[in-house]
């Protein structure tokens, strides 16, 4: 008997009735012959709900009691799936991250798993019932509640099926799969039939929203096929799974774009070894993420340095470099908010060479400059102009001919 | 440095700016130099929120699902109240009861306390921290969350404060205390400065709602001093302890009232033994809690035999009989639902006779009929016709002096 896990995200279960819907199609699953494993998120707003009263409390929560604030949304919809599940018949019970034995570091509000204890869910699963379990959370070694960030429940439901040596991860949400780009701005988007752990984890990191990053790196690691699925359809979806022959033909598989970054630019400042590294070293010591980064060549012992950092951070950038003393002084720091980051990923990219060419042209045959570019086996990104995203998406959508339809061969998947 | 237990009930902290004020309650206690534990309940209306939500997906919810849903109440106050806390510069965190050891039998939605693993919360005061505590709840020996029932806070603080031989409990409320008699029937009730646990857990069983009976009988047996106070004002409540002279002397503490029961009447059954025990054991069996039992002398081998069970079960109890066989049919079960028990309650009625022949001349002057009487050493009850109940009780205050001045020379209690 195949051994699925499913997750259902906030929307798919964001009311009584929507509950009724997917206990129902969990029931027919089961009927069907699977051994189910499913993981659920809040109710859609719960989140925001808890976190606003939170605010009203306090402009600075403490992380640890956000946490336990942030846990109990998922612990409220866990008893009433497994009560409509009851309803149908069907054996179900309810588990906490803990219960389930979700062993994770300390990190509050971003906690990693580290281990997984999953012998009462192998036991409930002996006896045949259907476990339900509250995604987004975990427990530290003291015991404490932790959470993995926000999407945490795609990480427990990828990280259960690991452990568990499922057959398939499935994950429920309200679009139909992964695709081609934000059908939102390109309205010939497609959805993409099967993608690989490399491309989807990069489309992931560069702010397509469908998964959770952590998600994909540990499908990846354990070889968990993961299904991306509509909870309100039942089209077919979007697999992601290890590279294979079909998708090695595929140049490009998707253009994905961010607006999350602003830039900082050093300019003229000294063209001398330890510079850079003293400056990032005081970026990081403040723990703050630094994405990309580009230094021109120098000239008259002078250069330019420029790199990004999260939007509205730019600011805050700012005041840790000028504390550095007077190797950096207010004038030399520039810094642009409206930026946006545009992505072609696809892994045919590691065998086809003439993609960045390609890329170039076509934003530069629309006027487009391109502020810094970052590449990497399977993916090229440009820094923009924020103004000219969905210029810039469209037409590299079209260059590349992802609305063209996708060979119908490798369309569907059966479970 | 005294140790105090303190508990807040639902309406206590029904909102954010509620919980902000017993913050700093808390806070101004804290510096005046109690060392501190917090226990409380979910914010008013969530219980039944969430309740709600259960009776939305199902009629018959399983009772461990219902208390993985009903404990995360709890588990979104504490956070709140912790976060107020720090907010104020104290050192506060929360804790479930799971983490502070509440272990507790099997039996869901009425579990009860079987042991305390404090080791946590004793750290927990030892670094200065104020540990918030969710009210409530505990684990079972398989880890599952179980719940002590409607007012099982009151359990959860009492049950902390004797495993950490707390100085003393407080309970805090939106009344001044135990009074009399319900003020809303008569106006000129008073509150009880001092009580014993003995009178305090009939008056509790007895219907007064001020607090959980099995919290007094945990004060009881382990001599917790217990303060009822409420958490809008400063007036002095009542101390719940052990008996000393001043309440040798009160007669009466107090006359309570429920409607919550209602009367089954067997009339002309046969009159031989065996017969009751095959009745109880029958509806025992059903799990049905049986009150009040009384027997007629039997006239002729048949007998009369009435008992309460809670109201709106008079029905089940009606099949439960009639599936004994046919020494019981239904001619003779008579089924009355509008029936009130009227209570008076005093540690002097042990050293002092007359209370009950008072009540009883007392309640026929008005020309109120008694359909059954139960005494205890400290405790008279009357089932009356449902409707005579506010003049029952009024007339009952009168009588045995408790609108008068209560001796002022025991009023206040310092801490």
């Amino acid at each position: 008997m195949a051994l699925i896990v499913q997750k259902y995200g906030g929307t798919s279960i964001g009311t009584l009735d929507r509950i009724k819907i997917v206990a129902k199609r969990i029931a027919k699953r089961r009927r069907e012959g699977s051994s189910l494993v499913i993981v659920v998120s809040a109710m859609s707003g719960e989140t925001n709900r808890l976190t606003k009263m939170a605010s009203q409390i306090t402009d600075n929560p403490n992380e640890r009691e956000m946490d336990m604030l942030l846990s109990t949304g998922e612990r409220v919809t866990i008893p009433l799936l497994a009560m409509a599940l009851q309803e149908l018949g069907c054996a179900a019970q309810s588990f906490t991250g803990r219960q389930v034995g979700i062993m994770t570091n300390s990190v509050h509000t971003q906690a990693r798993i580290e281990e997984i204890r999953a012998d009462r869910l192998k036991s409930a699963l002996a006896d045949g019932i259907i476990p339900i379990v509250a995604g987004f959370q975990g427990i530290n070694a003291q015991s404490d509640v932790t959470t993995l960030g926000r999407g945490g429940s795609d990480t427990t439901a990828v990280a259960l099926a690991a452990a568990l040596s499922a057959d398939l991860c499935e994950i429920y949400t309200d679009v139909d799969g992964v695709y081609t780009t934000d059908p939102n701005i390109v309205s010939a988007a497609r959805r993409i039939p099967r993608i690989s752990y490399e491309a989807m984890l990069e489309l992931a990191s560069l702010g397509a929203k469908v998964l959770q990053t952590r998600s994909v790196e540990f499908a990846m690691k354990y070889r968990v096929p993961v299904h991306v699925r509509s909870s309100f359809n039942d089209n077919a979806g979007t697999v992601v799974t290890m590279e294979d022959k079909a998708m090695e033909q595929e140049l490009v598989s998707g253009i994905t774009y961010n607006k999350d970054q602003s830039k900082v630019t050093l300019v003229g400042i000294p063209d001398r070894p330890g510079i850079a590294s003293m400056i990032f070293e005081a970026i990081s010591k403040e723990n703050m993420n630094v994405d990309m980064i580009i230094q021109n060549v120098g000239q008259g012992g002078l250069t330019d340095l420029s790199f990004t950092v999260p939007r509205g951070e730019a600011p805050r950038a700012k005041k840790i470099l000028l504390a550095l003393g007077n190797e950096i002084d207010v004038h030399h720091i520039a810094l642009t908010e409206a930026i946006a980051k545009v992505s072609i990923v696809g892994v045919g990219m590691r065998s086809h060479s003439g993609v960045a060419a390609k890329t170039f042209s076509c934003l530069s045959d629309e006027g487009i400059n391109i502020m810094m570019i970052s590449t990497s086996e399977i993916k090229i990104s440009c820094v923009i102009e924020e103004k000219y995203t969905e210029l810039a998406v469209r037409t590299l959508h079209e260059t590349f001919g992802l609305g063209e339809d996708l060979s119908s061969a490798h369309e569907e998947v059966g479970h």
